[in-house]
This record gives C-alpha cells, sequence and structure tokens, in this order.
C-alpha cells in the first residue's frame, strides 16, 4: 500500500507539473487542446506545402499526414472541454462561448472535418492532383470552427 | 485553380497561426508533443484521483481515461521530432538532447509507457483495486522517461 501512494503520489506530481506550468483554470485542458491543434497545424502544413508545389510530393509522406489528422479527430476529447474552460474564463483559451452554448454546431462542424480528414486520407496517397482536391474541403473545415468558435473572430 | 489556391493559402495561413503564436525554432511541433502530454496528464489524472481516493471511482471514466493514455501513445510523432528541436535548439523545450543520442533508449521507454497503459486500460473499468495495482508501473513509465529525457532533470 505504501508503494501504491508512493506511486499515486509521483504520478500527481508529475501532472501536476504540466498544469503548474500554465494558467489556471483549466490550464492543463487548454494546452492538450491547443496541443493537438498544433499537431493538427504540422500535418497540414505538409499537405498544403506539397498541394502548393513548395515541397516536393511524397505519397507516403502525405498519406502519413492525413492518417494523423483523420487520427487525431478521433482522440477522446471529453474531458478537455469542461464549461467555464473558454476565453472567457481563462484568456489562454481563444475558444468562444458559443461552443457550449445551446443550439450549439460544434458537433456537427467537428463531424464536418472528420469527413474532410477522411477525404483526404483517401486521396493524398494516389497522386498529386488527388492531394489538391481534397485540399478546400479540408482547409474550409478548419476554417469554418475558427471562424464560428474562435476568439478574436478570424 | 484559383480555388484550390486560395484553399491551400487559408490553409497556411491557419498553420501559420498557430506557429506566429509560438517561439520558433519548431515551435509548433513543441507544442504539439507538450499539448500530447497535457492530454495524457489530464487523464492520468482521473486515474491517481480515483486509485488515492480523492475522486469516487468511476469504472465507464476510469476505463475511458486509460482508453485516452492507450491511444494517444499511438498517435504518429513521426514528425514532431526533428532532431535539433530539443531544449538546446528551443528553451521553450524541455526535451533533452539525449533523446537523438546513438543508442538512445527512448524507443523502449516509449514501449513501457505503452505497455503500462495497455495494462491499465485491462485493469482501470474492472474495480478500484485493479486500477490501484496498475497505477505504480504507469506512473513509473512516465517517470523514467522524464528523468532520464527531459531537462532540467528531476
Amino acid at each position: 500500500m505504501k508503494r501504491l501512494i508512493a506511486g499515486a503520489a509521483a504520478v500527481v506530481a508529475l501532472a501536476a507539473g504540466v498544469a503548474l506550468a500554465q494558467d489556471a483554470p483549466f490550464g492543463m485542458e487548454i494546452k492538450a487542446r491547443q496541443g493537438l491543434m498544433a499537431y493538427r497545424a504540422v500535418n497540414i502544413g505538409v499537405l498544403a506545402g506539397m498541394a502548393k508545389g513548395e515541397m516536393e510530393y511524397d505519397a507516403a509522406k502525405a498519406k502519413a499526414a492525413a492518417d494523423a489528422l483523420v487520427y487525431s479527430g478521433k482522440v477522446d476529447q471529453s474531458m478537455l472541454w469542461p464549461p467555464g474552460s473558454g476565453n472567457s474564463g481563462n484568456p489562454a483559451s481563444t475558444a468562444a462561448e458559443s461552443i457550449w452554448a445551446d443550439g450549439s454546431n460544434i458537433g456537427e462542424l467537428s463531424g464536418n472535418y472528420a469527413a474532410a480528414a477522411d477525404a483526404m486520407a483517401a486521396a493524398a496517397g494516389t497522386d498529386l492532383a488527388s492531394l489538391q482536391g481534397a485540399m478546400e474541403a479540408l482547409g474550409g473545415s478548419c476554417g469554418a470552427c475558427h471562424k464560428a468558435h474562435r476568439v478574436p473572430a478570424n
């Protein structure tokens, strides 16, 4: 039991180390959310670079980036969005209160992202033209949610 | 083609928005890495809270948190750890150069985490004693990697 408590205490200390590095409240949840967005940005950056011809098309790399976008959409975020964890609760977050409002379309927009990522995953490894063909819907799905639910609006 | 370019440009702008918010170089990769760690911390916090009796044991919630730990271990991080993106390349990162050194045990330690998360996922939903039994190995797998490869060492 002593070992158990020591183990659990160590885990809490590890978790606290992350939390203390952030602004409270909900600093850890916000950091996780923003990290997932950065993860998507890294991978979308690869696809956009190829689409624009700034990076040589590489089918395997494109497919891996698209798969990462699909996978990141399936991460369970249920504990990352507690009410009050938006911009008005902590300015470190750019999440608008509209996300939590009655009748919010956040679920629909999230579904649109998932569908666009799936389409990109089906296209990205085929050839450059296919990747380019899937880019607009993907970028549009990102932008639609940012426009509707990000503070400041952009 | 005009629509394609507009779409790709919008995606790049979205990605750049994330990048600009971070310290260069590799700010976006570092933010994504740290976000994944925060994601794990949020979920481990739930399990540790139950293990210590600070939070009521809830089998479904415990299983979901453990599954999230497993899932996060399968996220493709291949683009997140470019050489030079550690603490010596950008102080925003606490990743030690030892991660990239010849003969680094980072792969082994990462595998240990995955195994401990799998064991927790098998135990967490059974009962509190099972959850507690899996906690030490899980916390130990986190701590071992932090101790070996995090700056400052702790």
